[in-house]
C-alpha cells in the first residue's frame, strides 16, 4: 500500500503510562458489550486509552468492508465475507459452509467485477479518502498532528491484521503507545458491518499486543485506540449527499424537477438482524431523513433496501421492485441515492447502473453519483475526526 | 360532543367559486394516487382547495384512531377495526371475518380497558388538545379565525361521518363554502393509519357533498380540505418529548442518570406493509433521532416496536422482549418512551404501564408521560397548523 509505505519518524510517538481505563469502548447501548449483543462466544477485552495525554502522531484508520481489486481475489473476499458469522449467521459449521458457498457463487460475482472494469474501486476511494482527510486534519488539529492514514478492510486487502502490522512496523505499540483512530466509514452502525469489523481489530489487538489482564487497563506501551461508530447525520455527510442530489435534479427539465421521486437504497439486512434490534434501519432512515430537510422536502421520495440473497426474510421495500413499480405506474422520473455507502462498490456499479436501470429502461431513472473524492464530503470525514479528536471520547454513548 | 355544539354564525362562510385545481391532496409521494399505493380498489377524488380566498373561519379537524370510551363500545370499535382493509387486509371476506373476530376477541379487549378505568382516554385528549390548539390559532393566526374544532375518529366516536354531519350543520358547505383542515394527529404517516382516515374523510365527502366530475374540481360552495399529513420531527414535537423524558430522567440518582436506557416504543407493522414500502417506520426512526439529537445523545437509547399480533411476520425488534433481555442482562434502568402516539391509550396504560412493566417487576423500569395536555405539545399543535395555514399547501409533498 503505497499511502501507508512512507517512513515513520520517531519522534511522532510518545511514552504511553499505564492509564487507568476511562470507559469500555466496546461497551454498547444495552449496557452489555457489542459481543454479547451481536451473540458471539467470545467477549473481546475493550479497548482504553489515556485521553488526557493526547498528541500527536494520530493513526487515523478506515474501517470498511472492502471489495476484491483484481477479479483473482472474488474468492478469497466471497470466503471471508460468507465465513463472518457477524454479517451472515450460518452457525457452528459457518467456517466450513462459508468457503462452500463462496466457490459456488464465485464465477457469478467475478462475472459482475469484469462487468464493472475489473474490480471494486473501494480501496482506491478509501485510500484517497483517508490521505486527503489526514491532510486537512493536520490543519485544523494541529495539536494531534501528524495524522497518519491507513485502511482495514473486513474481507480484502488490505486486512486488519496487515494494517495493524503496518502500525507497530510505524512505530505504534511496542512499548511506545500512539494513539490510534478507528473510523468506521460505514455511516450508521450496525453490528454486522461496524461491529463485525470492530471484532476484528479487537481480536488483532489481543493477538498482536496481548491480553488486557483484567480487562480494563491496557498493558503499558500499547497502541491507544478510540471509535468513531456512527455518525449517520452529521451535517457535512448530509450536505454532500444532497450536493450530489441537487446537481443531478439539474438535469432534468425544470418544469419537471420537482416531481422526480428521490429513491434512497442501502444495503437490506436480514430480518433475523433487524429483529434482534440492530440500529442500523433507523440510522439509515436518519439520514434520509437529515438529507431530505436540507433539500427542503421539495421532492417526494422514499427509501428502499437492496442486495438481499437467499431464500430467508430481508428487510423491504426491495429497491428493484419499488422503482418497476414506479414505471409501470408512469413515474419514471426518478434518482437513486446511494445512502449507506460512501464509495461506488458493487452494488451501485453493477446492481444499481446495470440491473436496475437496465430493466427500468427509461432514461429518467438515473442515480446520484457516490461520495468518493467529493471534497465537501472529504471535508467532513475531516470535521468529524476532528470533534471526536477534540472531545476525547472512546466510543458514541450507544 | 360538547366541544362541537356550539352555534356556528353564517358570517364564518365565504362563498366559493369554482377552483380550479391546485393540486391533487391526495396523490402522494410515489405519484400515484394513496388509494392505489395502499392497493384499494376504490381510487377516491382528490380534495382541492382555493388557497388565494383563504379566511376564517376554519374547521380544524383532528384525525385519529380512537378508542372505546367504555367497555360498552369495545365490541363496536373493534368491529370496525378489523373490517379496514388499510389497517389489516384480510381479502375480499373482510367484511364477513372481521366482525367474527372482533366478537371473539371482545371479552379480552374489555378486560383491559376495565384495568385502565372503564375506557379509552382518547377522546378526552383529543378534544381538548384540539379545543386548546383553537385558541392559539385565534391568537396567531387571526385572518383564519375563529377556528373551530372537531374530531374524528376511524374507529369510534366521534365517526368521520359524525363530524362531517357536524361540519355541515356547522355552515360549512351546501353551497356556503368553507375551509376545513384534516390534520393527522398521527405524526408519523402510515396508510395503515393517516391513509386509513383520509380515505374514510374522502369516502364520506363524496356521500355527503358529491362526486367531483372530473376528479380534480370541487363542485362549488362545498367544503374546501387541505391536509397536515405528517409532522415527524417538528421541532415543537421533539421539544414535548424531549421534556417528558428529561423529567423522568430526574427522578434516577444523579451518577446513573446517564446510563439510563431511552427505550422508544411505536405500534409495529406487518412486514406486508413494511415491505411495500410504507414511510411509517422510517418517519418514526426520524423522530426518535431528533429527539436524541435534542437530548445531545446523552442516553444509550434503542428503538422497538410492540402490540403485534397473529401469526404472521411483524417490525421487530419487540419492545416486551427487549425490556427483559436488558433486565436479564442487569440492565434495568430504562425508561420506555411512546412515541408514535400523542395521547394515552390501551398500549401505554395497558400494554406497557401493566403488562411490561409488571414483566420486568423492576422499580427501575419507568415510562415518560404520554404528550395529553402538555402545554409545549399543545403550542407545537397550534405551530404545526398555523405553518400550514400561512403556507397554503394541500399536503406534503410525499
Amino acid at each position: 500500500m503505497a499511502f501507508r509505505s512512507q517512513l515513520v519518524a520517531p519522534r511522532w510517538l510518545w511514552s504511553n503510562a499505564a492509564t487507568p481505563a476511562l470507559r469500555s469502548a466496546s461497551r454498547g447501548y444495552m449496557g452489555y458489550s457489542r459481543e454479547q449483543r451481536c451473540g458471539l462466544a467470545t467477549a473481546v477485552p475493550p479497548v482504553t486509552q489515556d485521553v488526557t495525554g493526547s498528541k500527536g502522531p494520530t493513526a487515523m484508520v478506515f474501517m470498511n468492508m472492502g471489495g476484491p481489486s483484481t477479479t483473482d481475489q472474488v474468492e478469497d473476499f466471497l470466503s471471508r465475507l460468507f465465513s463472518d458469522g457477524d454479517l451472515i449467521p450460518l452457525g457452528r459449521l459457518q467456517s466450513y459452509i462459508g468457503p462452500l458457498l463462496a466457490r459456488r457463487r464465485t464465477p457469478k460475482i467475478q462475472k459482475q467485477y469484469a462487468d464493472i472494469g475489473g474490480g471494486s474501486p473501494i480501496r482506491k476511494w478509501s485510500e484517497y479518502q483517508c490521505e486527503e482527510m489526514c491532510k486537512i486534519l493536520d490543519k485544523i488539529s494541529p495539536e494531534t498532528a501528524p495524522h497518519k492514514p491507513y485502511v482495514a478492510f473486513r474481507y480484502a486487502a488490505p486486512l486488519t491484521e496487515t494494517m495493524y502490522n503496518q502500525l507497530l512496523e510505524d512505530g505504534f505499540g511496542n512499548g511506545k503507545g500512539g494513539r490510534a483512530v478507528a473510523f468506521t466509514q460505514y455511516p450508521q452502525y450496525s453490528c454486522s458491518t461496524t461491529g463485525s469489523s470492530l471484532n476484528e481489530l479487537w481480536k488483532w489487538r489481543t493477538r498482536l499486543e496481548g491480553k488486557r489482564s483484567n480487562g480494563e487497563v491496557d498493558p503499558t506501551g500499547t497502541i491507544q485506540w478510540s471509535v468513531i461508530d456512527r455518525w449517520p447525520t452529521h451535517s457535512g455527510l448530509v450536505e454532500a449527499f444532497a450536493q450530489n442530489i441537487e446537481a443531478q435534479l439539474k438535469t432534468y427539465p425544470e418544469d419537471k424537477r420537482d416531481q422526480v421521486v428521490l429513491l434512497f437504497s442501502a444495503h437490506s439486512l436480514p430480518m433475523s438482524v433487524v429483529n434482534r434490534g440492530d440500529p442500523y434501519p433507523a440510522e439509515v432512515a436518519a439520514t434520509v431523513h437529515a438529507v431530505m430537510q436540507r433539500l427542503k422536502f421539495k421532492n417526494p421520495y422514499r427509501l428502499c433496501w437492496q442486495s438481499q440473497v437467499g431464500p430467508s426474510a430481508w428487510l423491504g421495500a426491495q429497491t428493484q421492485d419499488t422503482v418497476m413499480e414506479y414505471v409501470k405506474r408512469g413515474q419514471s422520473d426518478l434518482i437513486l441515492v446511494p445512502i449507506a455507502f460512501t464509495s461506488d462498490h458493487i452494488e451501485t456499479l453493477y446492481e444499481l447502473d446495470l440491473e436496475v436501470m437496465e430493466e427500468a429502461n427509461s432514461p429518467g431513472v438515473k442515480r446520484a453519483e457516490s461520495l468518493n473524492g467529493n471534497p465537501t464530503f472529504i471535508q467532513a470525514l475531516a470535521d468529524v475526526a476532528h470533534a471526536h479528536l477534540q472531545k476525547g471520547e472512546l466510543c458514541s454513548p450507544r
